[in-house]
């Protein structure tokens, strides 16, 4: 069965294709349309093994640049035409307690579209392209699996904030974690590489960032709370704050609270506290250049990790790897220098040479370190096309696998 | 000098007397005046080493139960007649950055007042019984030590918040910790008796409740950060929370921003996860009589400990001593327990029969541990009159020393 998964922006649309047959798994092509509704779009296609392809490719909505990406796909020979697509699936982010992976439906969409205003910059272009895909492949089925699916697993203890309880029961206000098609590989291909782990601190960082702990391969602690906003500051998103700052904040400004969770969401993060962008890259540069703001949120970055990776080394009891993955943890090795400074105390030490050289997936601790730290790239579509080839052969054992609409 | 320090509630006046003279400090006398405005008060008086009285005593404002407890100091013998008072001191809560010991005057009033919205239990009553002694007292200077002073010295990549940047800059939104006089208190104590502790974890758990890390004698990290309602959940506040289920809970509820902060300072905390009360006597006497909700807000209370005692022992590489101090840090052995459980990875293991058994200043650590664990009764009352006192004799050496009004 040939799997597609979409991952989608405001104005693009990127795609894998992966072909599950027999047991094994293969990527047939991956590319993807940017600028969608604007002049200048460019389509970007490569199939598996061979060279990446660009063309100019305007495309007024979504739906557009799903045709044309299909219709590549076609002509590159990967897909025999749209039915030879056994599902569309969606690394989607934010549907509060719905099942953790799911056949798209209205219920699902309005279970997205009730968390708006939790994860403004994800849900929306999400339902849109959901709502897209439904049209032009209208016999296809198409699969949710959410980012807090992998953290159903955390306890309650670590879920539940201490809010009038209502606002736990009956509106949904606890702590959901994200980020888990991440977490979930990362740490399933340290325990195949490394099968002692079993206690493992994952750290995706990049655009935006979040630490799990994971015992015998389930989540049970991270570092995001309700929101995509919270936990680690993001790039331009805020991270953990105290809302009550919103008080003040409102009657010296005049703000609704809708403008405040605006630009705490658009204009903070590290791109605010470093006054460059919330780049990383461009963060080390400053740096280097002598930029103070750029040390201090180079620094707050790391100070929110290392308390994270503290919190999680006590629920733990130690830990047997550390995971780096994501652009950030893959790509900045002074980052990870910083992260794992003094931490002997919890048997921990990053090899300074290997650290500076790592590459692909490799380990990185010193020799006198009682704890692994792996580099190791992600590969979160792979997850979600097999957890929608789980579920899709899962129902179809039990009943008829039916489209979304 | 003697120095009469003033703890403050909505509804109750309590004093504690100290006199410095020659370099000993000696507490004179305590006492305090409840329901405060209502009918059925009461005042309680106790000489240093004497028996508490009581007496009923209806006073219909602060100002009425200062001058009923001046007369009790007066007619005891502690105090010659207000003219003895050589400064009346307050463990004042939150001003920003203002100094962290200060006299009292109109600016320090107007400071206190910019940030009613951060501090709505503790900031009025305080300026208010600042405004009635000034009046009662005139000629007696009043000195505000505020909470958040011995947090100065936290590094700013803890105290900055990944809001955009003005927010921090013209309005003050960053962290400020507080709990300042208790962590101050304990962590010179701990060395005092302890001279090689160089890193303490102190931990101040109550009514109310923080961590705070310190490193030879100076504030580091604390969990409290811009307001007294985040970190750890509080008796009735709610601790760190995600800003952004504001929005939902508005569009759900139609609450205002100002009934959503005030459900969460009065309506969240333990008392709301444990479905008892907020005091942790009772989440005990419930959980063993099988409550599954008290637990529930043990274990999360726990949890949130533990993940500061994480970070701070990643911030300083490791612990020297732990101190439990508070009245739910020296009277619950079941927490101290749970909290220390499983940190043999960083060297901590306490000793079961000590930790039932504490009373008093008790080292309670296993034989093994490489960290000590203390139980320390703080005085933060002592704290705050030692600063009053420093204050007072610098600036009579610069200049006379004047009444705030």
């Amino acid at each position: 069965m040939k799997i597609l998964v979409s991952n989608i922006g405001s104005t693009s649309f990127k795609f894998r294709l992966f072909d599950f047959d027999g047991g094994m798994e293969r990527e047939l092509a991956a590319g993807g349309v940017d600028r969608i509704g604007s002049s200048g779009g460019v389509m970007s296609y490569a199939p598996s093994g061979g060279a990446k392809t660009t063309r100019s490719c305007a495309c007024a909505d979504h739906a557009a640049a799903i045709t044309a990406c299909l219709e590549a796909m076609a002509a590159s020979g990967v897909l025999a035409g749209p039915a030879d697509i056994g599902a569309v699936a969606f690394k989607a982010v934010m549907a509060g307690d719905a099942p953790a992976v799911t056949l798209v439906d209205e219920q699902v969409l309005s279970q997205m579209e009730y968390f708006y205003p939790v994860a403004p910059a994800h849900n929306p272009p999400y339902v849109a392209a959901m709502r897209s895909f439904a049209k032009v492949l209208p016999n296809v089925p198409l699969v949710a699996a959410f980012e807090p699916g992998f953290h159903r697993t955390i306890p309650q203890r670590r879920r539940i904030y201490a809010v009038p309880p209502e606002w736990d029961a009956k509106l949904g206000v606890r702590r959901y974690g994200f980020h888990g098609a991440s977490h979930r590989y990362v740490s399933q291909r340290a325990r195949e590489l490394q099968p002692a782990a079993r206690r493992i601190i994952s750290c995706h960082l990049g655009g935006s960032s979040s630490l799990c702990a994971v015992r015998d391969g389930a989540s049970v602690a991270t570092s995001m709370g309700f929101s995509p906003q919270s936990g680690l500051p993001q790039s331009n998103r805020v991270g953990d704050f105290d809302a009550y700052a919103l008080a003040l904040v409102a009657r010296q400004t005049g703000m609704s609270l809708e403008q405040m969770l605006k630009a705490l969401g658009e204009s903070g993060g590290l791109a605010a506290m470093s006054g460059t962008s919330g780049d990383m890259r461009d963060i080390l540069s400053a740096m280097q250049a002598g930029s103070a703001k750029a040390r201090l949120a180079f620094e707050a970055f790391v100070t929110a990790i290392r308390d994270n990776l503290g919190a999680f080394l006590v629920e733990l009891g130690g830990a047997d790897a550390i995971v780096f993955t994501g652009g950030i943890g893959e790509n900045a090795p002074p980052l990870r220098w910083a992260v794992c400074a003094d931490l002997g105390f919890a048997g921990i030490a990053l090899d300074e040479s290997k650290n500076a050289a790592a590459r692909g997936e490799m380990r990185i601790e010193a020799a006198s370190s009682a704890c692994a730290i792996w580099v190791m790239p992600t590969n979160e579509e792979l997850v979600v096309a097999r957890q929608a080839m789980e579920l899709l052969c899962d129902s179809s054992s039990q009943s008829p696998v039916k489209s979304s609409q």
